[in-house]
């Protein structure tokens, strides 16, 4: 039990020190002499727990995903409303990724082009991941009677893949500059989403709606 | 005008080049030399027109979003019912791009990383133009009262940005196999989307669409 722990820890201030380095050097320039040097262990121990650069790159944004999923779960179990929920949550899907990697958004791009096809199949299992959550929550709301899904695993699948082209993944430097744009598209997304998921005699919870002009 | 004419040609058959050379040998394996000898005209040549391999690739790829285009300004104009002309937009945007890169699917991956920053810029000009037509077919469904959206260049927006991520950018080798897939996928989203937009009180026009639980 000891010995996992620590390797947990080690794991993960590893990861921490990519983080730290991706936003001072950037993915191309950063080593893993750089990065033993930067956590305070030998470059030996880090072999010990990752095998390349990529696999630590994927680790970090892996441990971001995770993170995440455990923000989603916390959404997803509160006590609001089940379309409030959703929407909460795919603001918290973008905004969270988002906030993530700002501190090195002008190097991202590097990262994003050199680890760009073994990140693709890892970002499927989070997407999978991120939909099973949504989908519980679209389940309860379809049982309180607040939300019209036939289907509510193939409408959690249409949340993730609507709002994933506003994860960093898709965006310019310049669109990782601006949160409050980024904010404004998942709600505005979101807007259109939940309406058509809502149970049409279903007065809807969320105040943030816009009127519609029927 | 003769000569203006046949400027266009040869930056035509150029582009022609490509697309076969990408097929052949892929973005990082084709040269400036395989595709002179391709097109039957001199390396000079090719540089009077694009000024280096990424230049023409991204060239390949404008021409690609603006035959798209056309295709989507002709489904815009057509007697359908609004509804109906967004759906077919909608997975048009996707499947076109789809089947325009499917003969090269396996090398997608280099090319796309290899240009992901310049591409990331050049897709944002695509987009609007897109959203822009979308936009004038959703305030004629507004005008007609199919429709409901009180801000249509908002939800046009919408409408592109939900269906992105199903672009070719955005998929693995795997996806790229899977055209029906990507229909079913683009589907999905169209119905849910559709579904929040259209006027509560009008009756959808489309025959596809699954039926509520409510």
């Amino acid at each position: 039990m000891r010995d996992i722990a620590r390797r947990d820890d080690i794991h993960d201030l590893i990861l921490d020190g990519v983080d730290v380095l991706l936003a001072r050097y950037g993915f191309k320039k950063m080593t893993m002499e750089d990065l033993a040097r930067q956590v305070g262990i030998g470059k030996g121990t880090i072999y010990l727990h990752f095998r390349s650069k990529e696999e630590l790159t994927l680790s970090h944004i892996d441990r971001i995903a995770e993170r995440l999923l455990d923000r989603l779960e916390a959404l997803a179990g509160s006590a609001a409303p089940p379309d409030d929920r959703v929407r909460k949550m795919l603001a918290e899907r973008v905004l969270y990724r988002f906030d993530s990697v700002t501190h090195y958004s002008q190097s991202l791009n590097d990262l994003l082009s050199s680890v760009r096809k073994n990140l693709l199949a890892r970002r499927q299992v989070h997407f999978e991941k991120e939909a099973a959550v949504l989908e519980r929550v679209l389940r309860d709301g379809v049982r309180r009677g607040v939300l019209a899904c036939p289907d509510p695993a193939s409408a959690a699948h249409v949340l993730v893949w609507s709002t994933n082209s506003l994860l960093p993944f898709s965006l310019t430097t310049r669109e990782l500059g601006k949160r409050k744009e980024m904010e404004e598209r998942v709600s505005r997304i979101a807007d259109v989403l939940l309406r058509g998921l809502i149970r049409r005699s279903a007065r809807p919870s969320t105040r943030t709606q816009k009127p519609e002009c029927d």
